[in-house]
Parts: C-alpha cells; sequence; structure tokens
C-alpha cells in the first residue's frame, strides 16, 4: 500500500507520482522519501516507461519538514537522492506555484522540468540554517556556474520562471493551463525517439561527468557497439537505408 | 604592519581590502601577493563576517606587475590563489574600470562580483606572451563553458560589465556611483540569512566540484546533520514553527 | 596520398580540411575517419600553426555513414576523438548547413565554432536508436549544462544559428556570405597574440577539466615559469616596459 500523501497513478506508459498534501503546501513528511524512493525503483524495474513527478493543486512541494529524527530523516532523503540519480529510466517534473528547498534539487535532478509562469523557486535553507541537501550543491554549478549558484543558494533568493529559463534550469516555461498540454507534447517527442536511446544516453552522460574524456569515449565506444546490435539500431538503420521514419518499439 | 599597498579597513563586520597603487593603474607589487594571502588567513580565522576586496580610486587592478624573480613572484600569486580558494568565509570583489590580468581571476574566485558598468575586463596573458594564471583556467570553465573560456583567454578579448552579466559572471552591474549602495543591499541581504549556513555551503559546494554525486550525498548528510544541531538550525526550526522571522546570531 | 573525400590544402600558415563528399551531404565515409586522424597528428607536428576543418559546398557534415563492420567503424571514430581532443595547437571550424550526428561534436571539441546563419545543427543519434558520439556526451554538458544537454541528446532537437549563440555554443555566427570574412577576422586576432600562450592554455585548460583546482594551480605555476622564459613571454614583457605592441614570432 502506498502512503497516501504520494499518489501514483499509471496513464498508458507513464507513472504518475503526486505529491498530494496540499493544506500543508505539498511539504513531505518523512515517511513520504522512503515512499518516493521505493516507488522510483519499481518503475526503474517496471514496464512503463516515463516518471512523472508532481505536486497536487498549485504547489509542486515546498520540501521537507521538520523532524525530530534527523538522522533518519538525512538518511531517507540522501536514500532518494542515490536513488533518483541512478535511474536510467527518463525522469519528467511538472512544477507549479511553490518548489522550495529539498524539493528544488527533487526537480532539478530530473531530466526534464516543465513549469507554470506561476512558479517560485526558492532554495531556502540558508534562510532555516540548514545547507542546501538533495544533492543540490553538487548539481547546481553543473547546470548553472558557480556565481549563479552562490545567488541560488547562499542567498536564498527567490526566483520565477522567467528566470528560470534564463538560468537553462527548464525544459519550457508555459502557462498554468497549457502545463499538461505541454507534457504531452514532450511525451511524444521522447516516444518518436529510441527508448533504447534515451537510457543509454542517460547513463552515459551522467557516468561522464565523473570520467575523464580518454576513459568516457572509451565506455561511449562500447555503448555504442551494443547500441548498433539492439533492435532500436537495427530498426534505425534499416529506416534510414529504406527513407522512411523509424518505429521504434 | 601592512604594506601600504593593500590599505586594510574594518567597518562593523565587514574587512575591506582595498588595493592601493592609483599611479600604477593598482597594478600590484611584487610584495603585494604575500601580505593579501596573510590578510586573506588573518581573515578567515577573525571575527568579522565579510571580506570585502576593491580598488582605490576608478580601476580594480591590472594585476600582476613584472617581476625579476618570477619563481618567487609566482609561488606567491600560486599561494594566495590557493588561500583564496580554501576561505569558507564570504568574499565580495568590488569592480570598476580596469581589470586586468590574474586581477581577474582573483575577483571570478571571490564568491559574489559587484562591477560598474564602466568595468573593463581582460584576461590580457595571451597579450603578453603568457598564460592564465590565479586559476583562471580551472574556474572559467567551470563557470562560461569551455567555448567562452577560448574567447577570453586565447584571444584576450576585452569585455564589458553588459557581457559580463550575459555571461553570468557578476552578481550584479550597477552605475559607477551605486557601487557601494549596492555593496550594502547584498551585505544586508548575507545578514539575513544564517551565516553558518553560508560557510558551510560555500566549502560543501567547491568540495563538491572534485567529488563524485554520490560521494558529494555522503558529505551533504553529514554536514546537514550537523547544521540541525547548530544554534542558527535550532533557530530556523523555532522560527519556522512559531511563523516569524528568524533572528540568527 | 589523401582519401579525396577529405581534401586538404594549405595557404599561409592555415592547414584546412574539407570534408568533399557534397552528393553524400559530406556524411564522412568509414575510410574518412582514419584520414582524417592521421591528417590530425601531421598538423599538430607540422610547421602550420592553425588548422580549419569544413564542408564542400553547402554542408558542414551529416557524420558517419552506415558501416557493416561497426567495431572498425567505433574504433576510428574514437581514436579520432582522442586525436582531436589531444592537440595542443588551435582548432577551428566553419560551420554551414547540415551538421549532423558524429559531426556536431566533431565541431564542437574544435576551440572556435563560426556558424552561418543557415546552419541546422542535429544530435540525430535517438532518432537512429543510436547513442551521443565523438564526445559530445562528456563535453555538451560541461558547455551548456545537463539540462540542455538532455535537450539536444535525448531529444534529438534540431537548432538553429540563433539558438547555437544563445547556448554559447559558437564563436561568432554570420551570414552565409561572410563566413570566410569571419574567419580571416578570427585568425587575424589569434595571429596577433603569442602562439606559445595559446597552445600552452589550450593544454591546461583540458587538463584542468580533469584535476582539482589544486593540483591546478601547481601545474599553473611551472605553465608559467616556462611561459616567462619562452622568446614571447620575453617580447611580451619588453614591449610592455617599452610600450609598444609586441611583435611575436
Amino acid at each position: 500500500m502506498i502512503y497516501m500523501a504520494i499518489v501514483k497513478s499509471i496513464k498508458e506508459n507513464v507513472v504518475y507520482l503526486t505529491i498530494t498534501n496540499p493544506e500543508k503546501l505539498n511539504s513531505l513528511e518523512p515517511e513520504d522519501w522512503g515512499v518516493m524512493t521505493s516507488q522510483l525503483k519499481e518503475y526503474e524495474s517496471g514496464n512503463e516507461r516515463f516518471l512523472v513527478i508532481r505536486g497536487d493543486g498549485d504547489n509542486f512541494s515546498t520540501g521537507a519538514q521538520l523532524s525530530t529524527d534527523t538522522v533518519s530523516l538525512m538518511s531517507d532523503v540522501t536514500n532518494m537522492a542515490k536513488t533518483l540519480w541512478s535511474l536510467n529510466k527518463p525522469v519528467i517534473a511538472l512544477v507549479d506555484g511553490l518548489i522550495v528547498g529539498a524539493a528544488t534539487n527533487l526537480a532539478l535532478m530530473c531530466d526534464f522540468i516543465i513549469c507554470s509562469n506561476e512558479t517560485k523557486f526558492i532554495e531556502i535553507f540558508a534562510k532555516r540554517g540548514l545547507v542546501i541537501d538533495f544533492g543540490g550543491g553538487w548539481l547546481l554549478p553543473r547546470l548553472v556556474g558557480l556565481k549563479n549558484t552562490n545567488r541560488l543558494a547562499l542567498l536564498a533568493d527567490s526566483i520565477d520562471s522567467k528566470q528560470l529559463v534564463e538560468l537553462g534550469l527548464v525544459y519550457k516555461s508555459v502557462e498554468k493551463s497549457d502545463i499538461d498540454v505541454e507534457l504531452n507534447n514532450l511525451i511524444k517527442e521522447l516516444n518518436a525517439v529510441s527508448y533504447n536511446s534515451i537510457c543509454q544516453m542517460k547513463k552515459m552522460i551522467r557516468a561522464g561527468l565523473e570520467m575523464s574524456m580518454d576513459d568516457y569515449l572509451d565506455l561511449e565506444n562500447n555503448v555504442q557497439l551494443k547500441a548498433f546490435e539492439h533492435p532500436d539500431g537495427i530498426e534505425g538503420a534499416m529506416s534510414f537505408l529504406e527513407k522512411r521514419k523509424p518505429d521504434f518499439k
């Protein structure tokens, strides 16, 4: 049984995890982290192709609730971050309204963020006497450089959807009412390319962040050789020769 | 006694180091590097909370003066760069007019740069037959990517405040006459958040540049647990529960 | 003798390698990779100072042709990528029209890209069931961050010259008819600075991508000491003292 604050639903090949605690601005209860971790693992080993994480109602999430057992809490947060980072299957964050604290970095760790124009994004930690968590201090410098990281993390500046676009943090920013339309467009785009390509590239690119160029080129060589022999690689070659659109399974 | 080209002053909780050699465009004498290194260490171990580095008059600094003893010079430059990079306490560069050579990278290594609209920034090295120093060749690719780094370092292009903003290298660019006002705003912002958060995040984020995500997440876990028990973490939680602004010491 | 699809010419101190297979949109035959690798090595050890890679006619290149011997193909692609990445001498890509697949990442590995306003850039791999190669999955996150990398690589989005400029991937985008004028301007700029500085910085900056800041600062120290004693460093100092433009050899 799934703890009710994290509501799971499946539609076609997409799993939706909806943070459902709207009266508390979708803040995450201590139990939620473990539930989400289990859900991530279930998605990775399951048959669905896409995972969408979103918030119920008008806010994405305001991050972790206070807990008296901080050791357990941080262990669960860290564990979820490691799990999310390790997924080879794609993850999309749909962001609207408040996105605060650990929730910001949870979304940044997803492959694509679609946000509404009513998004308000705050790395709130410095205003709570805490430090940036959920891997944000590792990821942000690699997304927006060290100078922008300082502004976001050290000053805990609030930024809006326009600034998120300028910083290159979101895939697209749309009107609040268009967010599901845009999600469908993105999933349609993702369905048009090879799913094996997506997963293999995601894995390879993340590995590359921690390797030398030379070691990476050897890895790339091996992954590409397997891709050539995968049904998608064969269909890619066939469709190219036959001058038609590929039909990946 | 402080060598007079580097003038130190303290106002409230801010240390100011002013490069004071205006008739030589605030270029740095061979002795200045060691003096600044000592000052950085004194700041790190002292009671003041913020360090501001600026130039006297209309220019920030035109970098290192020529020296006959290049071995000593480079040893001192390298030593200052390592020291500045190792500081956990925040450093702000106030930039106006010419900022050239090693001075550019000294400023880039600071956490925040406020520049005036009359700033002229040049990684001059290639025009002197030298290579980019003070860590600039390591830092620039992590700030603006490799392509922009090539333009700045290999071509020694001069760029102005508008381009510095576009590249995301400065926190803010303001009218020359507003630079001190903007500094006060920034320090006010910094004073409003937890000082422990700032220093711990600064340390953690820099460490993260040289770690794998997984190792970083373990580090983050430990730092966050200590932050929860720090007076600022306790005040952060209390103020949140009591729905009031935190009053960090 | 050079395989005719890669046409080499030399003008003054510039080597031009022109991909010449226009009826096949300048796609690269299996033999071309080895030929280019040899040419890169010849350039690195030769007397010319600049290498320009371009396509014949209206397109840069559409990347690798299909091959039945994928093991050989990938070995040759990987070998060329390692060789191009290892060059200390500067390389410029002149890009027009279609630039697709491995050709995109070949160009991104060059130090400067000048593109025409008719450029169409596609990391096509996911549409062929393959993975991004020629080091693109390592380089792109370091050029444009992970979020933009996902859009380019996972979605195989086509982007134009305007977007290439916005992403900071190209040195300049110009009218198709001005591309050679702009190349001449760039080479003139490069000829005005120290060639030793360019090569030493290029080597040092790439090494820095795989080192800690502290180790890099030690490397920088050593490279700078040698630069001071190089004829260009001496001329740089002399010209500065004599208040004249340097005359680097």
